[in-house]
């Protein structure tokens, strides 16, 4: 029922004592801050202290100080990579997550064709959503797990490099991260901020395209939410001195028409071909117009889209990302024949029960569908079926009549393809009257002026 | 960023989701808030688990139905003990601790000499508080590790017997106090409920007499938080079919004039000799009428007062505690010659630095000045000097000149009674008026009709 009351002075920041304050709604100092990133890093502060500490940042909140230190401590937690020996601007892009979500594969390469240094370090699927790292391995031979010398010998020779967290990279968010899964402090704005943007810093990078996802497929289901999420990542990298967008783009249905791991690879090469679907092939244009101009190569937003758009369509993009499969093993051969990319032994259709208009997709359900197939993850755990997932017909929007496929499912295993079957049949909305205004795909964008 | 969306039904509940629900301010079931004790008592679930959960609740609150059926799955976390072969009522009554408060000791053999059964399990000092077992500890011999056979074999033979917790009372509460205190969870009504109720109810009782403190030297420093408190356990006690009454009383000054272990073991031998000052012996009688009267051995709080009176006046009570002392292997002879209890090698006054009245005393800090000169507990593994403490000459109200002693310290180490001196000349401020007027010992009774 008690403490000990009697604070010696001189004594060094106890653990408990920034619990308390964290939970009395009180701002930490920076130091207070950094002393907590570096003892739970060390060992020195228990699991459970974080989980208390963490528990109270998720319902107190973090000012905006705090949410800049605490990035700031887990960003110093490990490697901070210096680029400073490479001319050219150092620009990424991030995405929030949802599901279709291919744009990295394409923006990468197109950002290294028109002279930009793309260090991309990227995540796996979990749960609902894809990862990029799962999709690149798709790719017979290709290594994600480069050690930071040969990151940079491939950033060197190509100018873009995408591969997964090393150890050395911020050990603080991944040792928070596997705690805050377990202890139901993931959902945070203040704690997701500084888990990305630590990581997206330790990259080297000047400036940053964020991507944040809204609507039935992404984390942040309300515009709000993901308005709020990106103001703070925004604010939390021009502190940093990095020059910082963020659109907040739709995931009210899946991005593009496949899903999955091999499935999505096949779509990036139809965009880099200047094919693929309308909607991606905009968006990756319009991310890829704000990397040129954050970056210094265009002096708009509509000139860098224009400078993409050219890139594509000589097929320098193209051949850049061959580039890259190459020089980080991958078996090239399939940017000419995608047949080459592993491929599910059966497909099975999800036909329409009713004619009509496509109302909706309930976006997170069909993420789940691929998961359930084997093409995602449920634990972090779980290996990944590349070859499986879904390729969609008919969109929001779209008419369809009573039988007519609303998408295909591309499966190995027919228990799970019933699964995914009863998932997707679910998932789509079918109303008497198409949707009265298509939502737009970028709904708004933070920070920069453009 | 993410977690596994997909649980399947039929799954057993996952303290995951239990801490979720929390943060997210729903209410808990029982079957929940049961498998998270009964977990973290088996060692399922980790502590850092458990501490997310805990701060959860801190910060969101219980309800009055998760606070008893956390109170009860603690409860049944351990043994309790079933004393249904005892004729008589069993009464206990708890304090929430504060300094001088040496009450138990006056009360458990008042009552057993009234009729009622006490069987009272008590706790250590832990910060400026002092604690019962330590203060029993100060009579040479004085067993308070009794085992639960042991326990009522005393209890037989003289309805009364004061004891530590034992290792399977309520283990949960061990487990989970413990965690509390490392992780900035201790300070909340619900879980201090629970933590109190669980243990006292273990207790096998059909009442409880509860003395909430409130002012400078209480845990609950307002008024209202100790409403709040006492409201929250009087509540609790009664869905457990017990008869309940909580007492706020006063603790903006010491109760009594001695402070210390084997000093206030002096101060109850006078009041069950029908001496000692007013105040301590008022606030005895009050709770001993309440015990008599919850017990149904009187038909008023009044009647239950003045059989308390006549069993002090008869010597009855200290007959009865002096049983107690010899059934628990303590040298009885302390009892009329108390110059037998361990006495400091050495005095020291603390002198008044001006002429006035007495306004207030920092009581906290006086029981901070007992800790320091080595009569409490900083941590729990700190070992405790009986012999020493301090008895106070002047207290709110009393007029003072220059350089007479407010109170006096005694003591074993030179270095310790100047830092005790420090803080206890701080702890009195001196006014040229008195104040005006007294707070009163009872504020308010919270509970059965009276």
């Amino acid at each position: 029922m008690t403490e000990p009351s009697i604070i010696s002075p001189g004594v060094p920041v106890r653990a408990v004592d920034v619990i308390r304050k964290k939970r009395d709604q009180m701002e930490l100092s920076r130091d207070e801050i950094t002393s907590l990133v570096q003892g739970y890093t060390s060992g020195e502060i228990p699991d459970y202290q974080a989980a208390a500490w963490l528990m109270a940042a998720v319902i107190r909140g973090l000012t905006r100080a705090e949410t800049a230190a605490l990035t700031d401590a887990m960003l110093r937690s490990g490697e901070v990579l210096d680029l400073s020996d490479f001319a050219a601007s150092k620009v990424d892009k991030h995405s929030t997550g949802g599901v279709g979500d291919k744009t990295s594969l394409v923006l990468a390469p197109v950002a290294a064709a028109g002279g930009l240094v793309v260090p991309m370090i990227s995540g796996r699927g979990l749960g609902h959503t894809g990862g990029t790292l799962d999709k690149l391995e798709s790719i017979p031979g290709f290594n994600v797990n480069l050690p930071v010398g040969e990151f940079r010998r491939v950033l060197h020779a190509c100018g873009c490099c995408m591969i997964g967290q090393t150890a050395e990279i911020a050990p603080a968010d991944r040792k928070l991260y596997a705690l805050r899964d377990v202890t139901g402090t993931v959902e945070s704005p203040y704690l997701i901020c500084a888990s990305i943007m630590s990581k997206k810093l330790a990259e080297g990078i000047d400036a940053l395209v964020l991507d944040v996802k809204t609507g039935s497929g992404a984390f942040m289901k309300s515009e709000e939410d993901a308005v709020f999420l990106a103001e703070l990542m925004v604010e939390t990298g021009q502190r940093m001195g990095k020059k910082m967008v963020a659109l907040i783009t739709d995931m009210d249905q899946p991005l593009g028409l496949y899903v999955g791991n091999s499935l999505e690879v096949a779509e990036v090469l139809e965009v880099l071909r200047g094919q693929g679907p309308e909607e991606l092939r905009a968006l990756c244009l319009e991310l890829a117009g704000w990397m040129f101009h954050l970056g210094g190569i265009a002096s708009s937003v509509a000139q860098g889209k224009s400078t993409a758009e050219q890139l594509i369509k000589s097929g320098k993009a193209l051949d850049k990302f061959r580039q890259m499969v190459e020089l980080q093993g991958g078996d090239a051969r399939v940017i000419d024949d995608p047949g080459r990319l592993p491929r599910a032994k059966h497909t099975l259709d999800v036909a329409a029960q009713c004619s009509g208009y496509v109302a909706a997709i309930e976006c997170e359900a069909v993420g789940t569908a691929c998961v359930v197939l084997g093409g995602g993850r449920e634990k972090k755990e779980d290996s990944v079926d590349s070859a499986v997932g879904m390729i969609l017909h008919k969109k929001v929007g779209d008419r369809v009549t009573t039988g007519e496929p609303l998408c295909v499912i591309h499966y190995n295993s027919e228990s799970r393809a019933q699964r995914a079957k009863s998932l997707l049949e679910k998932s789509y909305r079918i109303a008497d009257a198409p949707p009265e205004q298509a939502r737009p795909l970028v709904h708004r964008v933070i920070g920069e002026e453009h």
